[in-house]
Parts: C-alpha cells; sequence; structure tokens
C-alpha cells in the first residue's frame, strides 16, 4: 500500500489543466487527430513521460508511447492506456484521465525506485473519439492489431485521407500494422476512464470495477405512413407516421427498462418537413441498443423487431429499420476485475461492479489479452462530452491508488 | 327540380382547367394573392360572370363579385362564395369548385330566364389560403365586415405590406372596411367545397351537408429532460424528452379516437441536434385539437393538459404548451343544413352529415348571417393541397344540382 501522505489527485488535476491549453478553439478545448494542437499535446505527455523515467516513442499514428521495464528482463508488458484526443468542447478528463493516472503512478514508482515484475507501456492514444475520419479506436486499433486498413482511404471534411495525414507526420501509413504487438508479449491490458455516466454518483461511489464493455446495434428507422390534412381526416382513418414512431419509442423504453446492463436510445426523432396541420406522413429515428452481454442485447431486439412489425401491422404504416453498426460486447478479466476489487476495498470503499455503456480502447484489447477497467465518478450528474464534465481530485487519488495496487500486485 | 337531360359536370371541370392556367409556376398550380396569375384569374372569372348575366365588379381588396338580381326589388342577398386563390402545386378544386358551381347553376338559371326570391351574390374570394401575407380569409373578411386593420402592416417575403399591395390596385386600404354588407341585407351564405379529406369516398357518397366547421386550438410544445450518453446512463436514471414526447403523441391520439368531430394532431416532431448515442434532452412538438364544437375541444383539452402535467411530473421533465391560436367552432344554420339535405335526397343520395374539420370563408359568415355548406367527396384517398386532388364529373353534377335545388328553394 501507499504511503498514507501520498496524494496524486492535485498533480492529476492540474496535469489535465495543463494538456487542456492546446486546442483548436479558443476558450473551449478540441483536440482532433493530428491536428496542431494534437500534436502539441503528443509532445508534452512524451516529455512528461521521459520525466518519470520511461523510455518514449511517439509511433507511426501519433500514439504517445512510455516504456517503465521490468524488474528482470524477459517479462512481459502491462499495457496501461487510454487516450488524449477529445470531441469538440470537450471536458479535460474523458480518456486523459486515464493516461494521467498512469502517468502520477509511474512517477512514484520511479521516484522510489520500484521496478514491476511486469513491464508497464503507458501508452496516450492519439485517436479514440473518432471525429476526423468518422473512424474510432484509430490508435488502440494499431497497437492491438485491429487496425483496418481500408480506412486509410476515409477522408475528413477537408478532403484529407487518413493515409495522407499519417504520412505528413514522416510515417509509412503502409506500415501500420508493424505497430502491433503479439499476443505473447501481453500480460493484460488496463483502462482508467471517467465513467461518463450517473451511476457511481448516484450511490456516492468514487470508484467502480467494469465488468464488460458494452457491444451496441444502431439502426437508422423510417416509418412512412399517410400525410394527410389534420383537420379533415378523423382518427379512425389516419395512418400517422409519428403516432407509429411514439409506439416505437416507448416499446424501445419499456423492453429495455428493468434488465441489467442492457439500454436502447431513440436519440434522432423528426418528421421531416413537419407542419402543425398536418398529419405525418413519414417519421424518420435512430434506435442504439446495448448490453454488457451480446445474448440480452439480441434477445431484446428480436423481441423489439417483432413489436415494431405488429405496430406496423397495426397502424398500416411501413417501418424499414437499416442497420448500421453491431459491435460485440467485450467481457472484462475475472482477475483484473478481483485485482480492482481487492484494491478499492483496501481503501476502505465498496467495491461496486458496473457495466460500461460507452465504448473505449479496452475492446480493442479484450480479444487479445486480459482486459480491465477501472471507473471513476462523474460530477455534474454524470455528463460527459461537455466542459460540464467534472471530478474531484480526492476521486483521482483513490484512482491512483487503486491502479499503483493493481500494478504492484500483477503478476504475468 | 332540373332537367335530367343537364349535366354540369363536364363544364365544371372544363372551367376548372382553364382557370389552372393561370400560375407563377410552370408545370404546376400557384396563385398567390396580388399575383399577375391571380389578377389574370379574377378577370377570367369576371368575363364568364358577366356572361352568365351577372352584374360583375373586382372589388377594392380583388374580390370578384357577381351579382344575379332577384326577380323582385328589395329583396335581400344570398351570398354563394369561395375562393379563387391557391396553395403553392395546388390541386384545381380546392376553392374553384364552389365558384364553379355557382356560376354554373346561374348560367342555367340566366339561361332558362328565372330570377329567385333572393338576390343571388357569387363571390369570388380572393385569398384564403393565408400564404403571401401569413393571414388566412382576406377576401370574406372585408365583405363579411371582420377585417382586422392590423394585418394591413404584414409584409410578404419581398417586404410589400399587404397595404401597399392592395394600394398597388388602385383601391385605397383604408376603405377595406366599406366593402362590408350589412346583415340586415343577408339571406344568408353557402359554400360548396371539396371535402378536402376521406370521409365521403370512404363511405362512397358524392356529398356531405356541413354541420359545422370546426374550432380549433394550436401550441407549441418543448419538453426538457435532461440530456446524457445513451450507454452510460441506466434507464431508471434518464429524463428523456422523446420519451415523453411520445407519450403526449399517445395520450392525445387516445383522447381523441372514438369521440365524433374531435380530431388531435402532433404534425411537427423533432429533437433539435439530435444524435443517434445521446438521450434527448430537448424535444419540440406542435400540438393541434379541433372539434365541431368548442365544448368538446375544450373537454379534451382540459383532459390533455391534466395528462401532460402527470407525465411531465412521473418523468421528472418540464412540458411547456404555448398556445399560438384559438379559433371557435362555427355551427352551421340547421335550416340550411335541412335544405341541403332534402336536395341530396331528391338526388336519390343517403345525406350524411359531417363536420368541415379545415376552416373555409363561411366562417367569416356563420356570426352575421344563416350559414351552410355542401361537400363534394375527394378523390385519390382525400389528398388536398397536392396537384393529386381530384374530383369526378359525376360528383360535380351531382353538387351543382344540390345547389340549384337549394338556390330555386331559398326564401329570405
Amino acid at each position: 500500500m501507499p504511503a498514507p501522505d501520498l496524494n496524486f489527485g492535485p498533480r492529476i488535476l492540474e496535469l489535465a489543466e495543463r494538456l487542456a491549453v492546446y486546442s483548436e478553439l479558443p476558450g473551449a478545448l478540441a483536440c482532433t487527430y493530428l491536428t496542431p494542437a494534437h500534436r502539441a499535446t503528443a509532445n508534452e505527455l512524451a516529455q512528461w513521460m521521459r520525466d518519470a523515467g520511461m523510455a518514449v516513442e511517439i509511433d507511426g499514428v501519433a500514439n504517445v508511447v512510455g516504456r517503465y521495464p521490468a524488474a528482470a528482463p524477459g517479462a512481459k508488458t502491462l499495457v496501461v492506456g487510454s487516450h488524449y484526443d477529445t470531441v469538440v468542447d470537450a471536458g479535460k478528463y474523458d480518456g486523459r484521465l486515464g493516461i494521467l493516472t498512469g502517468l502520477v503512478v509511474i512517477e512514484h514508482l520511479n521516484r522510489i525506485g520500484r521496478r514491476l515484475p511486469v513491464t508497464v507501456e503507458l501508452i496516450a492514444f492519439s485517436e479514440e473519439e473518432g471525429l476526423r475520419f468518422s473512424a474510432s479506436y484509430i490508435g488502440s486499433a494499431a497497437v492491438a492489431g485491429s487496425f483496418d486498413r481500408a480506412l486509410l482511404e476515409r477522408r475528413d471534411e477537408g478532403g484529407v485521407s487518413l493515409a495522407d495525414a499519417v504520412a505528413k507526420t514522416g510515417f509509412d501509413p503502409g506500415a501500420i500494422a508493424t505497430l502491433a504487438r503479439r499476443r505473447e508479449d501481453l500480460a493484460g491490458y488496463l483502462e482508467v476512464h471517467i465513467e461518463q455516466g450517473p451511476v457511481l454518483l448516484q450511490e456516492n461511489l468514487p470508484l467502480g470495477v467494469v465488468t464488460a464493455i458494452a457491444g451496441n446495434c444502431r439502426f437508422v428507422v423510417t416509418i412512412t405512413g399517410q400525410a394527410g390534412h389534420a383537420g379533415t381526416v378523423p382518427m379512425g382513418l389516419r395512418h400517422d407516421a409519428a403516432a407509429a414512431a411514439a409506439e416505437l419509442v416507448l416499446a424501445v423504453e419499456r423492453r429495455c427498462t428493468g434488465v441489467p446492463t442492457l439500454v436502447g436510445t431513440v436519440g434522432k426523432l423528426q418528421v421531416p418537413g413537419g407542419a402543425t396541420n398536418v398529419i405525418p406522413g413519414r417519421c424518420e429515428l435512430s434506435l442504439d441498443v446495448r448490453a454488457a452481454d451480446d445474448a440480452t442485447r439480441d434477445a431484446a431486439m428480436a423481441d423489439l423487431r417483432a413489436e415494431i412489425a405488429a405496430i406496423a401491422q397495426r397502424r398500416g404504416v411501413t417501418i424499414d429499420l437499416r442497420e448500421t453498426q453491431q459491435m460485440g460486447a467485450v467481457a472484462c478479466s475475472p482477475r483484473i476485475q478481483a485485482l480492482f476489487a481487492q484494491a478499492i476495498g483496501r481503501l476502505g470503499i465498496k467495491p461496486r461492479f458496473l457495466p460500461s455503456g460507452a465504448g473505449h480502447d479496452a475492446v480493442n484489447f479484450g480479444p487479445i489479452t486480459e482486459t480491465g477497467m477501472l471507473f471513476v465518478r462523474c460530477g455534474n450528474g454524470g455528463v460527459s462530452h461537455s466542459p460540464r464534465e467534472t471530478i474531484t481530485a480526492q476521486d483521482a487519488d483513490l484512482a491512483a491508488r487503486a491502479l499503483l495496487d493493481v500494478l504492484t500486485a500483477y503478476q504475468e
């Protein structure tokens, strides 16, 4: 256990503030893949890692990789990572908290001269949010060996391809595959992340052990009914696309409520060209369903498809579901869950196990090595992707202590 | 009864085609207030009325007024009217059918040399749809004495005020009040109109007797919940504005179904800036509730307000209703309803009584004289405000015969 007079919290918050000065926008945080702000952030992180005793490299896709060697040669590598890119008008902790927690822990280990049974690679992933090229997880996918070469042709709004953007940094985009770690060299993957939700806040707990990262499926839904005059078509003769959409929204809510880890959301909803005195002939919406295991999600979707078909039939409308995304859930390693739970317990806190509804870089490591995540309480009702995102120094300190505990206990 | 070999239908349809050539758009019908197409339409109508033996004037707001004098001097005036302006990309019968039905009937009376106990004023109203100045019923309001002078300051999209547009025709806009008829001179008001809905079509009936013109109330509804990440906020912790909107939509549908003449519509519906992975924090929608009598409408709105308040309370969202319009219902004269019903019966057709859910020029006459309307079946599922609007020559013929019957039977 670390000395009781240690306090990692203020330093983590201070470093988060210092990183946030590199931004594409005045007065707001935006750090998009391979922009000047993004490059400046990478250089700053690299310097801090060097100062903490790590061997540092900025790799071909702009991940910042700091290597803290094990006590003995030949040890496997435990990756501690999260991302440093942000959304536009972002909070300061989404992604960065995980990097900085790792950084302060290694600073501490280096200061006291302690090496571990495993080599730790602290990786600040360059791209997770998917803003610039509409492709998420570019950084972690490269390291995990799951980078999709087809993405190289994707272009940003300015017409620059991902291949061109990478090439401009001096790296051959055709060589991204060489960044992949070999499975047999990995001891595991750990990621500390702000929860981005209200669960820990509601339960008055600073930390949570992630059980799984939810998979999701997404659909674009188009409902076609029959437009008509709001005054002249009796209720019984209508085929109102918005009323059908309303039933669908409530069916999603009903089916997903009360089932642990399952959530369903209609985030987009509109009657295109709607007018006060016209019965909606068309309604467009999005559907996003997630669960910590695929069977739970698939069962919900099967029920919803049947219910949606029944709504369409009963109302004389057509409802078209076009699937736009399907990602499988990633279960976290039971051993790492236990390690985090023990560490939290040693801090005098009740371990709370919860799934991650949001995706994280960890999903790329789940298939290749033991993977685990630690969630940190998110203030302000759990808001993230917003400058209102907040954490406390105390919670940051507890997260770093828990990570330090797990790192020192970690065996290959 | 007219001679059985009469057939008004083909002439009504032919005249509707001839009027439709005057348009602001190539290949589509648009005839907006005081445009060149509108002036040409007025001139054509005036010529036709003159040819039918009427004394014709185009009045200061561009109504075309044809006077067919009574058999004896000192008789009161029965107004037969409807409008000749159209929406953009309109059908050929909305409004115009009522003018042309009156025209062919007076052509017939003039041809056989028959005068009636009342003077008939056939009025082609210049403005009903409200497109140019966002003000409906300008033509009939002027004649009925309910023109609102404040509208003179309204400007069209090009910045031209209603006052300027009227003045440009050579008429003093300050003198619009002088166009009003005196109540004591009026014997009544009759309007033939395409139903613009599916009721007669569904029941396989060519004609319907209008019992009342529905009043309506309209609201802009804003629901404020709490935005959140679609993956990280459990169902039980959400305050989803779209889910609240869905409940509202279905509450409106449920409350208005099964109550004669009552209809409720949410025509606009959207989550502003909605995203697939964001729980809606805000939803905006319109609400339009109508009934043939105000008590029915008001009772529905009272229940809906209570239910909406309950939805807001239960979901922890706020729902703001801003009323943007309230118009009282106009009951049709029982005597005129009976006259139309008898005329329909004499044509061998079952009289069907039904309310008008849409507003018509007749609403301006309800408060000042006995008022009645005859509906004509609308084809293509009841679609109107569309080039797909259609009637048959046979139905047009039956409408003219029924109108002729009522005109000849009409006593002051």
